[in-house]
């Protein structure tokens, strides 16, 4: 180490071509020369003054750069004397370090990931719950968006109406009516950025940690993680081919999560007499039914059903969804029918915890509502996808050694196996092929089912065919074996 | 009532010309008809076969509303006997009735109304903290989302990336090192729908209920909520001409919120010399330091001071920001950086909560960024808002009774009154001129201060002329009184 000052000319390259202002530059060179060691602990930088001189730049922008330097603890400026590089261990060396804070215990169980243990990847072929992206309508969707997002939106653009867009909540007001059969007002209807937010809030409004919840096992992982998330001890909810059974309902229940329109990954509409005995459930209870409408959108066999919430008049079901399957989960947004008693509650919480979506998207979408171009995209992909079930219901009935359970609408089809083979062999030869289901077990909370969960947003016919041959070998094999 | 069935023609009438379809506008107007009490408790309805030929629809459209209605506890129908209608307080009639679930303690906690303590309307002339509108680049927000929004997205637009596509994660990792002072990986930053969520987060990540929080008096109303909703206690920190006093961060606490480049709403910067005792203070206790970054990007007095993350290496600083101030808060876009060791935790407790952001407004954001074009936007905001501050300032200093905070930055310029005068009839008399500042008091734990907190984002010439003016009469009358 010289004991002279550092020669600046040596380390600093200010020059006009770089983007950055000169004091960053000067910063950013001396930071570097510390980090590759060319200056080290104790050595003296020049004066701002003289620094100045040699650089060929105002003071200013010298002693700018060493209060950036300061600031960051990598160097020392004492009146007077000349600034000295400060041992390097206390400084810039240290930002790769790892200790530092940890989360809370509630902090743990808000992390929990449940989906590991069924998908190996996101957007991976055959993954369950994602729709087609190439069904989404981008360029009228980059025409409303452009449209919404040059006018003038007054209040609600500033930190006005968080709990969602006039415009939107009315068009869904509409919306729920007509195609769900639920009236309500549009003030009952809060606008998030997904389901998933739509779960974290109502676990958290609705209960205290502690509290019991039930919820459909096998389930979607999204209930679990926020009701886990939000401290709750969870009782599962058996399923058969009637839905989810309200036997299953504890008294001391504060809320149930259900799919009742296409039970989520088995694929059953919760049968009539199950949906009144659910709701005479809470009446005596006090529970609150979450009903995930979340892609009643797209049912095709049969009439479609009202929602649970249209037979409830009490404010007992609390209905969610979102257009991330009829469009795109990119959009983020979801809502809450919340019964009237809990409308300033659950608006406050909304906008405290923060979970509002995006301006834009939310007028776009109340537009593509209006135009009645909404519920044509629905129809375009209902046709869509159940023509895609159908080929791999067909595909898969062909293969004996499991059961298909043919949805009544949806994105997905869940296929178990009969006898008790392990699912490891089959995910792993299958992506070897390149194909990703979920893992049916993972869905469990008992883990009794075996099988897959197949995504038909990309199942390709040729996917399919793998698929089929896939299971075809392991299965002749397994068989063999026998 | 009749014995013979309802005459259906008399009650519905169905159309080519409704947008609905046949067995939603038989369903609507029987729904009606009940509403209305043309039919009532009892009455029969034609059988299924009967009503198609009268009605000259299909059977299937007659047994398609039927069902609606039976699901929806209108009518009841058994096999054999007509349909009948059943009593109205069981039905519709109680769709409007306010019994049902109430909120738990924690959704008690979570949905406090502080802002209400403050503000009387949001979008007010003069509400603090809110930007002004006019100045987004709407269109060039517009050509951006139309752009971004036709583009495949792959994996992201499904549930891939929840925690921040990587574009924008890279160009807030550039801003941040040349502009803040802070190098981090783009790892390490997460995006949520703004700094309300990211509040909320962290509180939720690093506490468990219980937990103490220390929190600036006066302070950012956004923060209490979050650590409030959270189940924590509060430690108010006094805040003076330095910023907020390290010397009042309690032993025990797990976080602190500080707005260290501007004091939120006391327009202080935080010193050097209390940053590093805050940093200091938290290596020796494990205090997680929260750094709202929130309007550093609009910054005139002197130069730049890098943000308290860039002096803290061990990871006890996070640090949050948003595009609210710069751009829109209807963008919901904020970010988080938070330190290596919580990356997994945080990315996770941000997807099970759902707090995610819009993708598209994430793309045009990253593009704005990388451009060099949001610098520009800044630039000529920070300009703008420069200059009305000043004007504000200026009218202000000429009345007796005030004392002005000037700000470094901001939106905001936080007037104090000097006597212990009300604030009551200020914010009265302002109100009856149109005028809406915030009510300082409602800043305050202890609520000592009195004044107003002006916002400068719809403070046009002639509304500071008429806030200093009602200031005046109001003063002098003051003085006359004394």
């Amino acid at each position: 180490m010289f004991r002279s000052p550092v020669w600046l000319t040596s380390v600093c390259h200010l020059s006009e071509e770089r983007s950055e202002p000169l004091p960053t530059q000067l910063y950013h060179d001396l930071v570097r020369a510390v980090r590759d060691g060319r200056i080290g602990d104790g050595d003296r930088l020049p004066s701002s003054r003289r620094a100045a001189e040699d650089l060929g730049v105002s003071r200013t922008t010298v002693t700018s750069a060493y209060e950036l330097l300061a600031a960051e603890g990598i160097i020392t400026v004492r009146q007077g004397a000349a600034p000295r590089v400060i041992s390097p261990e206390h400084s810039i060396q240290d930002q790769t370090c790892r200790h530092g804070p940890t989360p809370s215990l509630r902090g743990e169980a808000l992390s929990a990931d449940f989906r590991r243990e069924v998908l190996p990847t996101s957007g991976g072929a055959l993954a369950p719950g994602e729709p087609d992206e190439t069904l989404f309508p981008a360029d009228e969707w980059a025409r409303l968006l452009r449209r919404v997002s040059r006018r003038r939106l007054g209040a609600p653009a500033l930190y006005g109406d968080t709990y969602g867009v006039e415009d939107l909540r009315l068009a869904l007001r509409d919306r729920l009516a007509s195609d769900r059969g639920v009236h309500v007002d549009a003030d009952q209807i809060v606008i998030v950025p997904g389901s998933q937010a739509a779960m974290a809030l109502l676990a958290q409004v609705l209960t205290d940690p502690g509290d019991l919840a039930a919820i459909e096992d096998p389930g979607w992982l999204g209930a679990r993680a926020a009701f886990l998330g939000a401290g709750l001890r969870l009782s599962p909810l058996r399923v058969d081919a009637g839905g989810a059974d309200p036997a299953g309902l504890p008294v001391e229940a504060r809320l149930a999560y259900l799919t009742p329109s296409n039970q989520y990954p088995l694929g059953k509409r919760l049968s009539l007499s199950r949906r009144l005995e659910f709701i005479a459930r809470a009446k005596v209870t006090g529970a609150v039914l979450i009903e995930d409408d979340y892609d009643s959108d797209f049912h095709w066999s049969g009439r479609t059903i009202p929602a649970l919430a249209a037979q409830d008049h009490d404010g007992h079901v609390v209905l969610i969804g979102s257009a991330s399957k009829a469009l795109l989960p990119a959009l983020r947004i979801g809502w809450i029918v919340v019964p009237p008693g809990l409308i300033d509650t659950v608006r406050r919480a909304q906008r405290n915890l923060g979970m509002i979506a995006n301006l834009h998207a939310q007028f776009a979408l109340a537009e593509l509502m209006q135009s009645g171009r909404y519920r044509v995209q629905i129809r375009r992909i209902a046709r869509d996808y159940q023509g895609r079930v159908r080929t791999l219901v067909e595909a898969l009935t062909a293969i004996s050694e499991v059961t298909v359970h043919p949805p009544d609408g949806g994105v997905q089809v869940t296929l178990q196996f009969r006898s008790d083979l392990d699912e490891e062999p089959v995910l792993a030869e299958l992506a070897r092929r390149g194909l990703h289901p979920g893992r049916l077990s993972g869905y469990c909370q008992r883990g009794d089912l075996r099988g897959l969960v197949i995504g038909v947003g990309s199942a390709t016919p040729e996917r399919i065919t793998m698929l089929r041959d896939g299971l075809r070998n392991l299965f002749d094999q397994e068989t063999k074996h026998v």
